[in-house]
C-alpha cells in the first residue's frame, strides 16, 4: 500500500552483507611483530609450531615417590610395600626417590604416587596403593609434541594462548596490525558533550558508542569529528578519514530525506555505494559504500539503529580486517522470551531484551521497542534476539537465540551476601 | 581409605569464598575522576542523574511531515487529505512542516507522517495514512526524565552506557581506580621465556595466565618475579608485592610437600592463612589468606589448576575491589554433553569443554582431563562446566552449564564463505 521513495527495493541483510564484503579489496592488514605481553586480545598473524616436546621431558604430576609400577601390584593399606628412598637420579627395583609436582621423574621410574598414599619411616616409605604405569606422570609431549601447531593463524589470544605460548619460550609474536576504523558522526542539531547546547539542539552519543564498540573489538577508533548537513563540510571530513581502514559514518541517511551521506560518498571513490536500503528493522536506510578500496558503513543517526547497524554490517569487516577466521560472535545462550514479541514479515528484527538467570534457566525479557531513538533501552537490555524475515514475532514462551552485549546477572543473588 | 597429610579437612568451595570474602577489610577502592573517552570497561563510581529530560523536546522519529493527528483521521491512498506547507515554527490545522529525524516538532503538531506516505505537490502535500497522537514523535523526557537515574553505582561501562552519559552532556565521570594484582610465581624450576632453558627446567605459563586474566578483569597486574623454593626468597618478594591491592602466587603450595608459599604468608602479618586445601578438582591445594588487610590468593603450580583458583577465588575479590554489585560472572549457556563427564563425590568438579552450535543448539565437548598441568587443554576447550559435590559425573546428553573463557565457533560456517 505505501511507496517507498529513495528505495526502489530493500535488499535482505545476508544479500546485503555478502555484496558488500565482496566489494572490499583489503582483506587482510599488515602484520606486526610485539611482546608477548601485550598481545592479550590481538590476532595472531603467524603459526605457533613446538620446537620442542612439551613438557620437555616425563615430570611428576603430584608430590610424593617415584616409583616403578610393577613394584606396588599388590600394595594396599592393609598390604604396604615397603620401599629404599634414594637420592640418585635413577632407581631401580623396590627404589623410590622423593618428588615435587613438576619434577622430572628419575630414570627407572615410570609412575609416581602420593604422599597422602604413603608413610615414610626413616629411609624406607611404605606405599599404600596399586599404580598403572604412567599415572600420575606427565609424559614428555604429553600437552604437545615437537612440530604440533600450538596456536593457529588468525586466533583471537586469550589467556590460555598467551599461556601456551609463554610456555613453548616465546617472547615476541607477529599479530595483525589493528583496523583504524575513522568515525564521523553528521546532523546539524549534534553538539559534542561538554559544550553548552541549545534546547534544539542534541549530545551526539553515536560517536561514543560506535567508537567504544571498535576498542572492544580491538580496532582502532579514529575521530572525524562532526559534519553539518551540507555535502562540502561531509566531503571533506569522509576524505580526511581514507587515512584509516574503513570508515562508519552515523546519519544523513534515509528513506526519503537529501540522503546526503550517501550521495557525497558515491562522488568520492568507485564503485561508491553498493546497498542503500536494508529490509531490517531498526536500521532500514543504512546504506554501505566502497570506496578507494575502502569500506564505508553509512548508519542511521539513531543510536539503537546506528548499534544495530554496526552489529551487523561494520562487525563483520572488523573483524575480517582483524585476521580472524571467522566472525566473532557475541557471546549468546538460548532464552526463553517472558512476552510475545511482534515483528514484520519480510524485514529482520533486532529486537532488545533483558536475559536474567534463574534456577538455571535463562528468560529474555522484551524491552520495549520505543523509538529507535532512546538510547536507555540499550542501557536497560542486555543483548537483542533476531527475527527472521519469515516469521511474524515470536510467542511468549518460545526459546530464542540472544545476542550478549552485556553480561547477564544472576536474579536474587546479591553482592552483599559475599562481601 | 587414604589420609591426607598436612590437609586434616578440606574446605568446600563456597564456605572457603565466603569465609576469604568475610576477613578481606578493603572492600572498595578509592575513586578517580577521568573522561569519558577512556571509561570503556571501567566501573563507574557514581550515579548519573540525568540534569534534563532527554529528548529536551519533542523531536520527530521519521523524515516527513509534521501534522496535527486530529486532520489524518480519514487519510487513506483513495483519500489523501490535503494539508499546506508552512516554515513557521508552529502548524495550525491543515497546515504541515517538513521535518527530517531528530528535528523538534513544531507547536501544534503531534506527530509526523513518513516521507513514503505523503506526495508533495508544489506548496501542499497528500497525507495518505491516519495517524495517532504522538505516532512518529520522541517525546520530551521519553528515554530518561529529568531527575531519573540513568547509570548506577557499580556499572561495568559498556558501548551503550558511555552513549547515554554523553547524550546527557557529561565529559568526566568518577570511576573506581583499577586495582593492582600483584603477581608471584614460584618454583626452582621455573624459567621466564627468553632465557634459555635446560631439558630440567619449565617456562614459566602461569604468570602470563594470571596476568592476562587480570587484564580482561581490567585489573592491573604487576609482576613480582619468580621465587626460588625458599622461604627467604618468596618472603621478600612477597612483601614488595603488599603496595599492591592483592597478591595472587602460584606454586609451593600441596598436599604434603613443605608448603613453602602458605608457610611464609603465614609470617608476614595477621590474620595469615584462612583456608589451605579446598573440596575442588582442579585446585585442591589452594590456600587463601589475608595479610596486612590484603587479600592473597595461594594458587597450585598446575596451569590448570591455578586458572580454576583463580576463576574460583581470585576473580570474585577483584570483582568486589572493582566496585561491582555482583560478581561478573564469565558469559555462559546451556549446552548439551557430547559423552560421559566423571568426578568424585565430594568433591567440586571444573571439566573443561568445547562448546560448540549447531542447527541453533549448544553442544559441550569435553576436552581429556589429562594432568591439570596441560596447558593445551586449555586452549582446545572454550569453557568449563562445574558439577557440584554432591553428584557423580554427568551423563552423555544432559545440559550442563558452561562458563566460557573463549568464543564459540559456529560448525560448518568458514570465513571463506564470505571473504
Amino acid at each position: 500500500m505505501t511507496r517507498l521513495k529513495g528505495f526502489q527495493e530493500l535488499k535482505p541483510v545476508n544479500e546485503a552483507l555478502r555484496v558488500f564484503l565482496g566489494a572490499i579489496q583489503t582483506k587482510r592488514l599488515k602484520t606486526v611483530s610485539i611482546p608477548l605481553d601485550s598481545a592479550l586480545g590481538r590476532v595472531i598473524a603467524e603459526e605457533i609450531v613446538a620446537q620442542n616436546d612439551l613438557p620437555r621431558v616425563d615430570r611428576s604430576a603430584v608430590d610424593g615417590y617415584a616409583v616403578r609400577a610393577n613394584d606396588t601390584i599388590d600394595a594396599s593399606q592393609f598390604n604396604p610395600i615397603t620401599m629404599t628412598i634414594t637420592t640418585k637420579n635413577k632407581i631401580g627395583s623396590k627404589e623410590t626417590k622423593r618428588i615435587w609436582t613438576g619434577n622430572p621423574t628419575p630414570q627407572g621410574a615410570n609412575t609416581a604416587v602420593m604422599l597422602e598414599n604413603t608413610r615414610q619411616i626413616k629411609d624406607k616409605v611404605e606405599i599404600w596403593i596399586p599404580l598403572a604405569p604412567g599415572e600420575n606422570v606427565s609424559k614428555k609431549g604429553e600437552d604437545i609434541k615437537k612440530r604440533e601447531t600450538a596456536v593457529r593463524t588468525g586466533t583471537r589470544l586469550r589467556p590460555q594462548h598467551l599461556g601456551l605460548i609463554a610456555a613453548l619460550g616465546i617472547t615476541e609474536i607477529r599479530v595483525y596490525e589493528k583496523p583504524k576504523v575513522a568515525i564521523l558522526t553528521t546532523g546539524n542539531e549534534l553538539v559534542e558533550a561538554g559544550n553548552r547546547s541549545r534546547e534544539n539542539q542534541v549530545f551526539d552519543a553515536n560517536k561514543h558508542i560506535i567508537s567504544a564498540l571498535c576498542e572492544e573489538l580491538r580496532a582502532e577508533p579514529l575521530d572525524l569529528g562532526i559534519a553539518r548537513d551540507n555535502s562540502k563540510d561531509i566531503l571533506q571530513k569522509l576524505t580526511s578519514g581514507f587515512t584509516a581502514d574503513m570508515i562508519i559514518t552515523t546519519g544523513g541517511t534515509s528513506v526519503g530525506a537529501p540522503d546526503l551521506v550517501p550521495e557525497t560518498v558515491s562522488k568520492i571513490g568507485k564503485p561508491g555505494i553498493i546497498v542503500h536500503g536494508i529490509a531490517m528493522r531498526p536500521g532500514m536506510p543504512t546504506a554501505l559504500a566502497v570506496a578507494n578500496g575502502k569500506p564505508i558503513v553509512i548508519l542511521s543517526g539513531n543510536p539503537v539503529a546506528s548499534m544495530i547497524g554496526f552489529e551487523t554490517f561494520a562487525r563483520p569487516v572488523i573483524c575480517m580486517l582483524l585476521g580472524l577466521k571467522q566472525e566473532e560472535s557475541r557471546p549468546s545462550l538460548n532464552a526463553k522470551v517472558t512476552k510475545k514479541i511482534t515483528s514484520t514479515l519480510g524485514r529482520r528484527t533486532f529486537a532488545r531484551v533483558f536475559v536474567f538467570q534463574q534456577d538455571g534457566e535463562f528468560f529474555a525479557k522484551p524491552i520495549s521497542t520505543k523509538g529507535s531513538g532512546a538510547i536507555s533501552t540499550m542501557t536497560m537490555s542486555n543483548g537483542y534476539t533476531i527475527i527472521p524475515e519469515n516469521r511474524e514475532g515470536v510467542e511468549n514462551g518460545e526459546k530464542v537465540l540472544v545476542h550478549l552485549f552485556d553480561d547477564v546477572k544472576m536474579v536474587g543473588k546479591e553482592c552483599s551476601e559475599n562481601w
